[in-house]
């Protein structure tokens, strides 16, 4: 693998995992108030549609990426709602 | 221009102006305990690298989502050391 895919591939995940630390966080301190919903709703619409994106194209990163991101954001959205 | 190429634009756009509600909240509410500081770090090297991978492909639209998506989460790490 080439330089460029390795970078696009650390830069996916990067921006995959940076929202695991968000979910525990929510998890652990019961409080996700200062989370914007509106954001987590935009974000999560955006997401879904890359996911869709991906899929038309075939592309396997950007499933993964987006659907694992999208998981990751349900959760923290479904904390939000739980702990409001 | 296709429809996937629409769907494209309409995601990358919905995923980076999430982040404009986000900035607005904790500019307005001068909180963002809630949000995590790693996540922010975390996803902002991860920006920098989507930004970084878009420069040395000449892809216009992965520079101009990442740039912008990582402008708007630097503002919302400083809000977030200011209000701390």
């Amino acid at each position: 693998m080439d330089f460029t895919n390795t970078l696009g591939l650390v830069a996916g995940t990067l921006t995959t995992i940076a929202f695991l630390p968000q979910m525990f966080q929510t998890w652990k301190t019961k409080s996700a108030r200062d989370v914007s919903f509106v954001m987590l709703i935009t974000f999560m619409c955006g997401l879904l549609l890359w996911l869709i994106y991906g899929i038309i194209l075939g592309a396997l990163p950007i499933i993964m990426a987006n659907g694992i991101t999208l998981f990751f954001n349900f959760i923290i959205l479904w904390l939000k709602i739980k702990y409001r």
